[in-house]
């Protein structure tokens, strides 16, 4: 049930190129990570989608405020733990509390669980944890059922001067967002003293696609020097596009011709590695999640004829935010697949750490689409032996050589993101 | 195969009075181990066997070179790899390369899978391994067969003034050891520039178990201090008879009179805390490993009509060394059954993290005698949530209590050791 049901069908396309070249040149990619890590301090946490086109691997949105933590292999949770430890034991020993600030939604159930395994993460690696809600909704401790035998409690938050407290009075040194602030700001985490994770700056009210992606363009390029390949193999162009309005159809046409400018660089960039694939892009609300806001096309002339409904879903993403700004993103398919089902790997990391991950599976979509998106289900990895480079073998156990450089690929997006923190704070 | 086939069977005692406590200060006993880790290096890696009576809980023997690595669950593995990489990232950003030293014998093929597992979980922290043997056998590099298709190659050591290289050219700047040096400190190794881990003097043929079990015993007051126990709960008295020649039974009066001596001891705290178990000791050789020179009696009276048979089993130990020192140790009945087997946990560590474990199970063995013997076999503990407080429940699977009492005992185990070892330095 936790595994990869058949890793063969799961993993059909060749292995990369890509995946030797990491393979070959594991002890500097390693050291070259340690020793990024010795001087950028990585996330709390984070997660990322992964494309793999067996041509090339790239992220293609990385989350600052990771939900799913319940569809990881559970047991692989002594990983979190341990990532978290060494966390506090190097940044902040004292540290016995956390206030967990979740999404304001209480009745979705995948996202309850997502918290209560985040929870029972912190908990293990003992730190003392209380849930404050920003919700309206929650004036008074609320019991929340998680499963029928499972439940957590929500507390309202309350500001005393420059901190946040919980009304049952736990103050804690260290404020762990998990609410990406779609909708704004909130005035009560303005200014505290306490120690915020992410910064409040990183809230999507606030970040944009297009700034980690820049970071993460420095991130490749750098890395790419190390093993000396084409960072292109495993970075997406990309664009921004500003001042849109769908509805009126404001700024449409610049972003036909961007996208046409990105269709034209992936073009000579498949002619040049002999890919007979169709180029495409994907066109992004700048500051979207949840898989909102999203859009593929194969040419500009496609964004000029979109009909009234796509536009609609263009123009509105979480928390009924208009959408002005896009990010035009070379669309990388996806050939992976299980059960005969397209598929893409979500990569979760805590600390400098790869804590596990899932499959995001997507009966009714193709290698080209959005798969976060309704009906999508969720086969956790097998990040264990599997997660492992198998240039020699463990002797119990066979390892694909495919997660070792998902692996790689993941923490250059975590590297970006605490990059891109940096510009935050 | 690789999970407890029933975790009923395999803990068939109550839940201790002990793991409820720990569990209620989960929060005080993580942050505890923190700042002990801040101030107190941990070993690279150690092995700690526990006995569990359900009264109490207790570390009986610490390994500072682990063998076994195999036989822990593959599964696992990452924990271990996590491990290393932060220990490395922490003490020596720059290190890339370990030169490996292994045991003296080539043949037994458990321990080669142990030395390819170590091997395994260094090359995947990216750490650049070599495998250089002490070994006057190994005059060339030589190919070893763990299995059919698993080979690894053993190096003869050379010195050039006070580096250890291998012939094959290999210069790490850290030397980990996984060879106790029972027979001797290797001249090769004295006064070298390199880190030698753990230190020489850390070798059996200087270690002494009564020196861990002083550090132990301090470990033990200041952490039943934290949780408000009595540190007999966690500890097993101990004492020292040296000069002894078991031959010519010099020394042995004295022996049985300390035997005696811990006897009352123990009587006094079992009629304290109700408990009817027939007390006992084991002798040990206090250099010893293997399992070798150990001898389990109820009564100095014992002591004194050994038999020649069992006076020569305690005489000689690995690799031919005379016994002439023991620790006397109380005894700690063993109340854990696998398939009805008489079993005991086994935990390992890495840098401050319990990576993983197994069950020694032994068919015929009593629930008072040493299972470290011929015969005994292994099965992988299953830590990963089932290793962790259950305090709260993980959504996705059940969480018996136990195991986090395990890994705080270990733990403890391991602190003394980073005590000891700062003795040896």
């Amino acid at each position: 049930m936790h595994k990869i049901p058949n890793l063969k069908t799961a993993l059909n396309v060749p292995l990369l190129e890509l995946e030797k070249i990491c393979l070959q040149h594991q002890h500097e990619i390693e050291h070259w990570f340690r020793s990024k890590w010795h001087t950028n301090k990585p996330p709390f946490y984070g997660s990322v989608d992964l494309r793999n086109s067996s041509y090339k691997l790239t992220p293609v949105d990385m989350n600052l405020f990771p939900g799913g933590f319940n569809n990881i292999n559970p047991d692989f949770i002594p990983l979190a733990v341990q990532a978290v430890n060494n966390l506090i034991e190097r940044y902040c020993p004292n540290a016995t509390k956390v206030l967990l600030i979740p999404e304001n939604h209480t009745r979705n159930l995948a996202y309850l669980k997502n918290v209560y395994t985040l929870n029972f993460i912190l908990e293990q690696a003992g730190i003392k944890t209380v849930i404050g809600s920003l919700s309206e909704e929650i004036t008074e401790a609320t019991t929340i059922n998680v499963t029928d035998e499972l439940t957590m409690t929500y507390y309202p938050l309350i500001r005393e001067n420059n901190r946040i407290k919980t009304t049952n009075g736990f103050d804690a040194c260290t404020i762990l967002l998990n609410n990406d602030l779609s909708n704004g700001k909130p005035a009560i985490l303005e200014n505290i003293e306490q120690i915020l994770l992410p910064p409040l700056n990183a809230g999507w009210y606030m970040r944009k696609k297009t700034n980690y992606f820049t970071q993460y363009d420095i991130v490749c390029d750098e890395f790419a020097n190390v093993i000396n390949i084409d960072p292109w193999l495993i970075n997406a162009y990309f664009d921004i596009a500003t001042d849109l309005d769908f509805a009126n159809n404001q700024g449409i046409e610049i972003l036909a011709q961007k996208v046409d400018t990105i269709i034209n660089k992936i073009k000579s960039k498949y002619a040049e590695n002999n890919i007979t694939d169709t180029p495409y892009v994907v066109v992004k609300a700048n500051n979207g999640t949840y898989g909102m806001g999203i859009m593929t096309v194969k040419s500009g002339d496609e964004i000029l004829k979109i009909n009234r409904k796509s536009k609609n879903k263009m123009a509105v993403i979480k928390d009924g935010q208009t959408v002005h700004d896009v990010i035009i993103q070379e669309g990388v398919y996806t050939f992976e697949k299980i059960n005969n089902q397209v598929s893409e790997p979500v990569i979760y990391m805590m600390d400098s750490a790869v804590i596990g991950g899932f499959y995001r599976v997507h009966p009714k979509k193709d290698v080209n689409e959005n798969l976060n998106a309704m009906g999508a289900h969720f086969i956790p990895l097998t990040y264990a032996c599997e997660a492992l480079p198998g240039k020699t073998k463990h002797p119990e156990c066979c390892a694909p050589n495919r997660f070792y450089t998902y692996s790689v690929i993941a923490r250059l997006a975590l590297l970006a993101s605490s990059y891109e923190i940096k510009t935050y704070l």
